[in-house]
């Protein structure tokens, strides 16, 4: 790498978050998205950046602009909801990204929450979901607690295996804290994401041992041969349950297993892949619970030193602008036109 | 210790298991349990011995028998149940173990799954739950899927502290597998079970790095040391994530938090603490999900060289005996007198 190009690596642009959304919006919809997906892929990229996860945010938004543009995600899909039960919301996402029949159904979702307590909102067809605490953040923000869970194609061994079968299956979940931010967790499955081994295979790096195995099972830190290879779980065989367990969940309606879905970044078709989310109103199980929760949290961190989930951002607002790298940057101008 | 002891402790008592049920049973009767304590404890432990989970089985109930004898378990409780929508149930356990208002429930609950899709249980103010995956299993072989959380009085360590946060507070999943017993995974959010530290320390042996700190919160292979210091969550932060929510779903309807717990294990008042049951029905989702479920467990197992969570159980039916160690054996028929 030339000095110039480290330079250039160092540089941050700095905007406006609303603007930043509306440059992604130009983006998808230049590359054949219609506005709804252009809606749900510019909020969520955009989230992830403010929320400190840039792996998830505008670098990831090019992933998604080429599988639109190749036709791994479908740029016009119709999706189409069932509500089997009054608490079960069943959605088709007929190959688009899963954000859009979220968005037809989550007023209605958050509606039957607070009649019911509880209710599900599961998805089969769909794209990968990208930053999943986006989509149960939203529905604390409303005061209620969800867990989601979304798999992906097979990138990851699970069980001991020597080849990938699961994909780093993300699981999100969310609490309303009183007077703060909602407490957020959002993790894959994998030790590490993607993206990482990737970044470092892009920069010559080598990986830290545990991330991956090479293509015959061996544990590798060269980047190139975990790409060729297969992530390795987090936390061991409870880390690869529960990676099972958000592969069952998330295909519970007729999304495609892991070991089915096309690969997120080559070819011509979607991955098909499910995500499930199940909501809770916790003022029917107890009133008083988000001020508890919010106590205890205080407790944790101001008597007992616990680093908590979201970086601490349970007691800082989310920041009005995002901080980019200026080739990250320029390289979105391009694509947005 | 001595070789007479060595030769005891490798002999083994074969026991039928509903007559093992049985002496369980007198045992928690002769202790102050009532018929549904009686009923319930003797249940959860023979499944955690029939399942390969003797740590949960026998060895446990006597934990349960002195704090029966000892007062941390209320022997005759009155816990009651309400239903704020139909498909919420807000248990109380009134101190007592709380397989009761889940036996109580189990019916009226299965029933609101099977027509609405979805439904929560939820308690606090009970004792510890034991084998988690007791509850999830007896939703799955009803055809459903379960996740339940339960947490504990803190023993473990959380997001970086030096002191005990969070109880080893386990989670458990079970799904109906079409033709075979249920998938069931059933795991505590420590990197061990405090019952192994227990015993490492009782047989003067160490135990693996990782597992805990000492008192001062430095990592310790030594077994006392760790009695003395705190376990430590599996998987790194994001096993220390996944225990925090399921404290947090564990103590949603009014549970303690584990920093509020007794110890299960000395003094005389009850930890009052929570568990979390969300259970669906996969037919509303997609009708064929059980075969769907079988045969992709088959593919991961047979192709791929998959261990599935329960040692492979989802193949082999339950044994009809329990196979003990006669100490342990001898020890359960004198507690049953």
């Amino acid at each position: 790498m030339t000095a110039e190009k480290d330079v250039r690596r160092a540089l941050r642009a700095t905007t406006n978050a609303s603007r930043l959304v509306e440059i992604c919006r130009r983006a998808v919809l230049r590359h054949g998205g219609d506005p709804a997906t252009a809606d749900s892929l510019a909020a969520s990229a955009v989230y992830a950046e403010r929320n400190g996860k840039p792996n998830q945010g505008i670098t990831h938004l090019f992933d998604y602009l080429d599988a639109l543009r190749d036709g791994r995600i479908k740029g016009r899909p119709r999706p189409s909801i069932t509500r089997p039960s009054p608490v079960t919301f069943v959605a088709d996402g007929d190959g688009g990204v899963p954000h859009i029949a979220f968005d037809l159904a989550v007023d209605q979702l958050a509606a039957a929450v607070r009649n019911f307590g509880v209710a599900v909102f599961s998805q089969k067809n769909a794209y990968f979901c990208g930053a999943l605490g986006y989509f149960v953040e939203r529905m604390a923000s409303h005061g209620l607690i969800a867990l989601a869970t979304a798999n992906s194609s097979a990138l990851m061994s699970a069980g001991g295996s020597a080849s990938a079968v699961l994909g780093t299956n993300p699981m999100a979940f969310a609490a309303p804290v009183a007077e703060r931010s909602p407490l957020v967790i959002d993790q894959a499955s994998s030790q590490t994401a993607f993206m990482n081994v990737r970044e470092s295979a892009r920069l010559g790096r080598s990986i830290p041992p545990g991330w991956a195995l090479d293509h015959e099972g061996a544990p590798t830190t060269d980047a190139e041969a975990a790409l060729d290879g297969v992530l390795l779980p987090f936390g061991g065989y409870k880390g690869s349950n529960i990676a099972l367990m958000i592969e069952i969940l998330s295909a519970m309606s007729g999304g495609n297993w892991s070991l089915d879905a096309s690969p997120f970044d080559s070819g011509d078709s979607g991955p098909s892949v499910g995500m499930f989310l199940v909501c809770l109103d916790p003022n029917l199980f107890d009133a008083n619970f988000s001020t508890r929760l919010s106590l205890h949290l205080d407790r944790l961190r101001d008597d007992f030193d616990v680093r908590l989930p979201g970086g601490g951002r349970t007691s800082r607002p989310f920041p009005a602008t995002c901080d980019l790298p200026v080739q990250v940057f320029e390289r979105l101008w391009a694509r947005a036109g």
